[in-house]
């Protein structure tokens, strides 16, 4: 499993202060810390909700150049603005990067996907176009595919494409948890080059016992197929539960790190 | 999900003892402690090991009696030997009950069907013929199938099969976790008239953390479409993984039983 550290979201309270007030400390800290538990790449978002496009510019270069100054983990550079993502990209000067995200729709492909090539950075597409989020597996499917087609014909390899099917919550809808868990399984069944990644969490807003939920959803998700996750990578339980859950479908040989794990504690 | 109480089961040397000594009040207790549980049904296994067929067949009779004396949960009449479920059926005398089990063998289902038929009861068909058990998930459906087939021609209903693709242990196999899984996948695909079930616990055998393991697996056996599951309903931790499990498959409407077992601790 791709383990994408989430905690670098300026849509958190205290991480959009540690952005706006250039807090190099804390925010090192925070890559420092994820780096260590294991995560693949570290997502970076700064979008504070305050301030124009430039600032959010200027925060993601601030970032990206402290960050990387003393942490070589691969970042994940995550914007919903192209800009943003392309500010980032520079900063990153060629480094392993991660573009979160572009979605279905015409615009932002033609704006991303050439960031991606560009960049030599590997894509995460989500599941959603100008109409929103569909409802439906064939609806998500419709969007993963239309983002696949926009890949190949820019030339971004699919092997480089992470198609996230979007995880909406079961609390809103019972039946939602169903509709992400099967569009992975046929997004890895049609387009089997491509990787899928999902944030986890969302799927248990607005329930108690959310560690609990989270975890089993993610067993699931690995049995469907899922290859990436942004999630926490300080959280144990969850960490755990990608060893157990690779350990069971045959993706942990002899199941060795489940077993040095579990005597980790 | 249903839930067949795996407790009374006389190949555990403590229940042993109790079916030799006829220890009527510890037998009553184990299948009240499961009914209060919430077991849709109780299984009674009283192969001890010692002694004749007549012995067993005067064993499960004994048990049967006194269980149902006290204990209204149907009971699920656990025996590889045709004379001792017949022995066991007649002592239910009509009262709810699963067979547990059949398997893909010609003779067996010969001697197993007609007792489903002539009882009216459910029954547990084994994904294994006289080859033992396959390795492949085509290997068990062929088994599957064979069971579904001779089911037809005996006049037993599908909707009254549970078919059990079985479970070997990931610690010998890394690959069987996947092999049972995808049974069960492919059986809801291909037979959905026909229930699945398991015995949850062997998957994790030789590893350490077997509750975590189980509940891993019980989540994503729930996702390819478990109905059923031999288990322990004393184990808090598994009963609550049955309904987190459910929640997030859309189970369980506007997720309320999960919430109250929640509360309910």
């Amino acid at each position: 499993m791709i383990i994408i550290g989430e905690k670098i979201n300026a849509s958190l309270a205290g991480i959009k202060a540690i952005v706006l007030e250039r807090d190099r400390a804390r925010l090192l800290e925070l890559a420092r810390t994820q780096a260590t538990a294991g995560s693949d790449f570290i997502d970076v978002n700064v979008g504070t909700g305050v301030g124009s496009r430039e600032d959010e510019m200027c925060s993601m270069q601030w970032a990206i150049e402290a960050i990387q100054e003393e942490v070589k983990t691969p970042l994940c550079i995550d914007s919903a603005d192209p800009a943003v993502l392309e500010a980032g990209l520079r900063a990153r000067n060629g480094r392993p990067s991660l573009i979160n995200s572009a979605k279905a729709e015409e615009k932002n492909l033609e704006q991303v996907l050439p960031l991606a090539r560009r960049h030599h950075a590997p894509i995460v597409g989500l599941a959603m176009d100008e109409a929103g989020i569909a409802r439906t597996v064939e609806g998500r499917l419709r969007a993963c595919e239309k983002i696949a087609a926009a890949c190949e014909k820019h030339g971004v390899s699919s092997e480089t494409l992470y198609l996230d099917p979007l995880v909406i919550p079961v609390s809103t809808d019972i039946k939602q948890g169903l509709v992400t868990l099967n569009t992975i399984f046929e997004i890895k069944k049609r387009l089997p080059a491509v990787k899928t990644v999902i944030g986890l969490s969302n799927v248990s807003y607005g329930l108690p016992g959310r560690t609990g939920l989270n975890a089993a959803f993610l067993h699931m998700a690995i049995y469907a197929g899922l290859d990436a996750a942004i999630t926490d990578p300080l959280d144990k339980a969850l960490m755990g539960a990608v060893k157990t859950g690779e350990a069971l479908v045959g993706k942990d040989r002899h199941c060795r790190r489940y077993t040095r794990a579990f005597r980790g504690g």
